[in-house]
């Protein structure tokens, strides 16, 4: 592969993506130490943490403290995940460079996960920008199961694209397309991305893809080809969902990164020193990872010849 | 996507290189049973089994009984491995479809894996293709490590190409290039395809890719962009290396089989009865394989509103 692959933007979720689902508690100097190594690693944007309620998501009840403890490297957008006004007051006073507000584009999901209707989503989400508005804090807005819902199914895509407006009107320039819970496949994410990048020019747009189906690298392949650059993704692929019992869970970033560099496309990303922290994260979440590049070496780590087993075909 | 998409034949492998390496012997009326369940799934193709040395593959020692003992269903290609002219002759006596042959492009892969050089291979190969040619039996031929070698690093095209001419020029028809240990990428696949295609128009080419570093299924779509249309996989992706350990083995046939589905191409696979069979293996073999969709359900197995706990992004 000879010609020039564009330039790409890695964001890291696991922070808050992944370690939302963790049973135990993970100390906040250690999520700390955590997110301080992956600012070294060339990332775009980490998602730092989430400013819900303690008592909705206990794993991220340190919220303020990891915020105000970790180390801001320039150039690396730290983003919050922000559910209401009293959240985005938390986040603000943190001085978080960017909010992320999250509603289902699945009536069905959005009222069994935020349990409200996407109309009351709407109004409440509605109050946060305007909150933030009046900061200089960024806002990006991320749909749920853009590409299928566990309990509906099929998304319509005039749906996707009716809530994006609405987003827009309210003077919203970056999204997320999250594919929630693993049901997207390579020939809907272009014809999606095609078309929500042909109606919203201007929206930054990013993909969250997640692996519950063993797609999740295909399909920000098919985003790539549709214009898409720029990708959510969690160190060792943490993060899984109640609806997929033992799937494995987010794209996972080192996997991705690894795919991608043999590509030849720039994601600005350190791969060895994302390896490195990728390492730490067994013992910290204690339970195995799903990423394979972390067990089974990079493409050209090279090994000795072996004694008797062997591998035929 | 409404564009029609092409035909593509699949292959199942687990009998032969999945079972090949569990510690556990398999009883030959289950590995029967199995493979009397992939009849009926829609393969082009089924690998039975190897006509090794019951010393060098203990757990395939019943070759001759499971090849007697299955059900030959009209329109799939029963195939087995073989090694040298003694096993051929053990093939040829059960009336296998095809024999399948392996050697390596990496000359330290060949010595580490079949315990000779790649002109001895050459040599002991030809032999068994004069056997073969003599009978009704097809021919075909693995090349090992065609995109990365384990020791050795990259594989020069040139030499996977060199080694294809040998083998046309014996005759052979249908050529199998492995991704041995899962070093393959997208880029790279679509490349060699294309080359390998061009230079062997008449070649019968199957592809096979490891899931070794999770690119497994983008390889599978690389390589239908540069026309292949034939693809081993292996139920569960089962089937590991020892070069990789904890790393997830072959191309998993339902996880493929479900997104060549989804992207509207016509594998000929009745993915319910493929599922029914994945679903047999982790008590086959005593232990979880890596499969995602046998774990997480197809795309559309929808779920009912859960309780408590919820996903978000």
């Amino acid at each position: 592969m000879t010609s020039p692959q564009p330039r790409l933007y890695l964001q890291e979720v696991a922070p808050r993506d992944g370690f939302q689902s963790e049973a135990a508690f993970i100390p906040t100097e250690d999520k700390v130490a955590l997110i301080d190594a992956l600012s070294d690693c060339g990332f775009a944007k980490i998602e730092v943490t989430s400013f819900t309620s303690p008592r909705a998501i206990p794993a991220l009840r340190d919220a303020e403290a990891v915020m105000q403890q970790i180390r801001r490297v320039p150039g690396v957008v730290y983003t919050v995940l922000v559910p209401n006004v009293r959240g985005a007051e938390r986040a603000l006073s943190c001085a978080v460079d960017e909010v992320n507000l999250v509603m289902s584009v699945s009536e069905t999901h959005n009222q069994s996960n935020l349990r409200m209707t996407r109309e009351q989503s709407l109004a409440q989400l509605s109050e946060v920008i305007k909150t933030v508005q009046a900061s200089p804090v960024a806002i990006n807005v991320s749909l749920s199961t853009v590409f299928g819902c566990p309990m509906e199914g099929d998304i319509d895509e005039d749906e996707v694209l009716r809530l994006a407006d609405r987003f827009c009107a309210l003077g919203v320039e970056r999204m997320t397309l999250c594919d929630t819970t693993g049901m997207a496949y390579p020939t809907q994410v272009r014809q999606l991305c095609e078309r929500v990048r042909q109606a919203f020019p201007a929206l930054e747009l990013t993909l969250h893809f997640h692996n519950t189906r063993g797609m999740a690298l295909p399909n920000a392949l098919a985003a790539i080809e549709a214009g898409i650059d720029r990708f959510d993704a969690s160190l060792g692929g943490l993060g899984g969902c109640p609806y997929a019992p033992g799937a494995t869970g987010n794209a996972c970033t080192e996997d991705l990164v690894h795919m991608l560099d043999l590509m030849g496309f720039d994601t600005g990303i350190d791969l060895p020193a994302l390896l490195q922290a990728a390492r730490r994260l067994p013992a910290l979440v204690g339970h195995e990872v799903p990423g394979q590049v972390l067990k089974a070496g990079r493409r050209l780590d090279l090994h000795a010849r072996p004694g008797a087993q062997a591998c035929a075909g």
